[in-house]
C-alpha cells in the first residue's frame, strides 16, 4: 500500500471506483510529462451528489461534494498511472460550482478538494486553482473539478523496466 | 490532401475558414510541445450558431453547435501548424455550454466535438474533457470550446528542414 | 527596474501587492517549464471590484476589472519568479465574466487583460484565450482570470547561478 493510500486510510477515506466517462472521452490523458484529468463530477458510493449552492445545499455539503471530486481525481490517477507514487505535483485544479447568482463562496466550497490534495500529497499537493460559479453541471451535480498533474520524470522508465 | 482531411471529406464535412479572433488575442499559441487553442465559438458557413440549451435549442442542435466548434479548432490548428499531420494527440477539450439552470445534458452536447475528434484522429483524438453550463457566451453563441493539443516531437525539426 | 516595469510606469500603472490566495491553494505553480497562475479576482488598491455585467456594471468598468486581474497575474508572476524577465510567452488566459444571461460582450471585457499583456510583453504577450460568462464569482467580484505562462529555458540555470 502506498504512503498516499495510508494517508487516505488515516483520514477514514477510501478511493472510489473510477467512474466511467459520462460521454465520448477518457478520464486521463498523459502528455508532455503531465496528466490531464477530465472534469470529475461529485459522486459518493456510486451515487451522484446533486444540488445547487445558495439554493438547496449549504457550504459544508458543498465542501463534501468538492472533496468527492478530489477523491475521484485521485482514483482516476491511480487507475491511469498504476501507482500514485508517480505523482510529482498537483499543478492546477479547475473547480466549477453549481450555484445561484448571489452565491459567492466558491473558494470555500473548492477547499474541500484543495485541502484533500494537501493532506494526501503534502507540499506536492499545493496547487494553483480557479474556482467559479456555474448555473448548471452535468447530471445535476453540485461540483465538477478537473486537474493538471505533473508526473515524475522517471515514470516512463519505470514502466519500461 | 492529408488522411485527416480525407476523413473529413468521407464524413461530408469541410474545414471552415479559420475565424479571426473576436478580440485582442490569437487563435493558437504553440509552447512546450503543445498547441493551446483559444475558445472557438459555434459558427457554420460564417454565421454564428446562437441559442441556449433548455430554452430555444435542443440537444441535437447543441451537438451540431459543438461539432462546429470542433471543426473550427481543427481549422485553426491547420492554419497555425501548416499540416494536421503535426498533431500527436488531442489532449484536453474544455466545453462551455450556454444553458438554463435546469439543463444537465452538457456531456451529450459536448459529444458533438468529442466524437468528431475521435472520428478524425482515431486513438489520438480520444481526449480528457470538462463540460460545464454557463449562462451566456460571446456574441450569444450556444457553445464555446478550447483545446490543448500535443504536437509531434519532430515538428520543429521538420519546420527547420 | 525591468523593461516590463518601465512599460507599466509609462502606462501610469503599478503592480499591486500580490493578493494572498482566498483559500487552500497557492498563486503560482511552476511545472514543466510553465507557470500556472491561479484565477485572480478583480481588485484594485486592495479593494475588490464587484459587480455583474449587464446589471450594475458597464463594459468600460468590466474592462477595467479585467485589466486589474491582468495586473494581479503579472504581480503574482513577479513574486513567484523573482523577475518578469523570466517570462518567455503568455500562453493562455482563461477569463470568467460575472454577467446576466443576456450579456454577450465577454470578449470586450476580457480585452482589458489581453491588451495589457500585449502592451507589457509585446509579441510575447499575445496569447490564446477563452472568455465565458458565469452567474457568480468568488466574493462577488466582476471578473476572474487564470493563466498559463511559458518560462525562459535558462530560468532554472539562472536561479542556480
Amino acid at each position: 500500500m502506498s504512503t498516499i493510500e495510508d494517508r487516505l486510510a488515516e483520514m477514514g477515506l477510501t478511493l472510489p471506483t473510477p467512474a466511467a466517462p459520462v460521454a465520448a472521452y477518457t478520464p486521463v490523458v498523459v502528455a508532455g510529462g503531465m496528466a490531464y484529468v477530465s472534469g470529475q463530477v461529485s459522486m459518493k458510493d456510486g451515487a451522484l451528489i446533486k444540488g445547487r449552492l445558495g439554493e438547496d445545499m449549504d457550504i459544508d455539503a458543498g465542501m463534501a461534494a468538492a472533496q468527492a471530486c478530489g477523491l475521484m481525481i485521485v482514483a482516476q490517477l491511480k487507475a491511469a498511472l498504476g501507482s500514485l507514487e508517480r505523482v510529482e505535483k498537483i499543478v492546477k485544479l479547475g473547480a466549477f460550482v453549481a450555484c445561484t447568482p448571489d452565491f459567492t463562496d466558491q473558494p470555500k466550497v473548492a477547499n474541500g478538494a484543495s485541502e484533500l490534495m494537501q493532506a494526501l500529497f503534502g507540499d506536492a499537493g499545493v496547487h494553483a486553482r480557479s474556482a467559479v460559479g456555474v448555473p448548471a453541471l452535468p447530471l445535476g451535480v453540485a461540483v465538477e473539478i478537473d486537474a493538471v498533474v505533473q508526473l515524475r520524470a522517471g515514470g516512463a522508465a519505470q514502466r519500461d523496466a
